[in-house]
């Protein structure tokens, strides 16, 4: 049986960056909150040229993110956290996160002092609230411009909220951190042509273009299939050729293909 | 550094049911679609007393998808999978699984029956088509009343497709398959307390009842706060004690709080 440490190695780091992601939380897992984090994250990075490789939810057991931020930090070249980071019993991420690294806690100064300022004359700074200022050792903050309390790096691994605009805020202020690649460019073609009739002449296709990365992707609505015919690269000449023979398969097929831009 | 192996084990499966769900498609991590079944399998395997306790989401790639298949089929009773079992070049998911469990890919001949009698009379029974009929050796099918193409089962992993409207008619089916456990009952206690002001006190009833599991998730609506704390638990008596402590504890600081069955 293969095991996480026999897993290939991601590619060379230095040169293609890639990410991950840890959504940590009770309530994703139980289906009552719907994530509205990943796609969000996912295409900003891609943006960037860091393609999101892997994504996983585990829920807010110590020993659960121990594991899966030590694994996920040294495979890829960034991970990022959603959840965990507010100030009730069940927000355990800091400390899971310095147990992972092996340092200590601590209470940060420039977050404590955050708070007080973001709560000062309200008489609202608990004891409870001020834990929101406790960090890994030797972490940096994550500004939050919505409700002040910080998300915080250490090493590669980027810690954030878990409320869609807080987590939004905080990765729009963090990218200037983020050292990317080249950024990956996606055309979709979409068409009424069944997967199942395509997909020899799509194969052929993709064995042709080994550098763009084609996905097929069947919808149904009103009755009607649609597949979306979705390609990646990083080459906009290629992506180009490859998206023109894709079109050109579809119209053998009978059918007029729609080419949108960069639908990420 | 933890590695996968040495993670603590999932609870005794005999006496306490547990699930994973592996999400397996590039759509998903390049953020262009938006998953819509990781809520729905969580809240049906819920109510079955079988909880989600990890989902892992992975790209098209054979080497990563036969990996989190032999971890996570190890950790937990049950796993989940959707994605790839379409009939074009990137449906990679009955190959990965098959390699997982070390077996050969056959046609399985009770699907190909399905697709001869689904595609009969319409000359589109293609090679591409007839290979959504291959699954590992071994592998019993699970129905498709939407657009024949079957899933399958393979030991304690069930195969789904990823078009939602079809993973859940797939789901419904295999349902008398799974053994579940005492049904997860949950309530909510929904109020206008900052989760920083009922932090403190919230721990204290989290300690008190250590059989109920306490979630506390702030929301943002309209400019307001809004905390939902959200209580599961296996025995109704327990469950309803806790909440009750939880909704005092909303008026004794001043809110009226409105609690609500059965949240998921």
């Amino acid at each position: 049986m293969t095991t996480e440490s026999q897993a290939p190695a991601a590619a060379d780091p230095a040169s293609s960056p890639t990410a991950a992601l840890l959504i940590i939380g009770n309530e994703i897992l139980s289906g009552r909150t719907q994530d509205a984090n990943l796609a969000h994250i996912a295409r900003t990075l891609g943006g960037l040229g860091i393609p999101l490789r892997e994504v996983r939810v585990v829920p807010d057991l110590e020993a659960e993110i121990v594991t899966a931020v030590n694994v996920l930090r040294t495979r890829y070249t960034y991970l990022f956290t959603t959840g965990g980071i507010g100030p009730t019993h069940d927000d355990i991420t800091a400390a899971s996160i310095a147990r992972a690294f092996g340092v200590p806690v601590v209470r940060h100064p420039e977050a404590q002092a955050r708070l007080e300022r973001h709560y000062a004359g309200t008489g609202m700074l608990s004891e409870a609230r001020l834990r929101m200022a406790d960090t890994p050792a030797g972490a940096s903050l994550i500004d939050n411009p919505v409700s002040a309390a910080p998300g915080f790096q250490i090493g590669n691994v980027f810690v954030m909220a878990g409320v869609p605009v807080i987590m939004q805020a905080m990765l729009a202020g963090l990218v200037p951190r983020l050292v990317g690649g080249p950024p990956v460019l996606s055309k979709a073609v979409v068409c009424g042509v069944p997967e199942g009739t395509l997909a020899d002449a799509l194969r052929a296709i993709q064995a042709d273009h080994p550098d763009v990365d084609i996905g097929s992707y069947p919808a149904f609505r009103q009755g009607r299939v649609s597949t979306s015919l979705v390609l990646r690269g990083t080459d906009p000449a290629r992506l180009e050729a490859a998206t023109a023979r894709v079109a050109a398969m579809v119209r053998a097929l009978g059918d007029e293909p729609s080419v949108q831009d960069g639908t990420g």
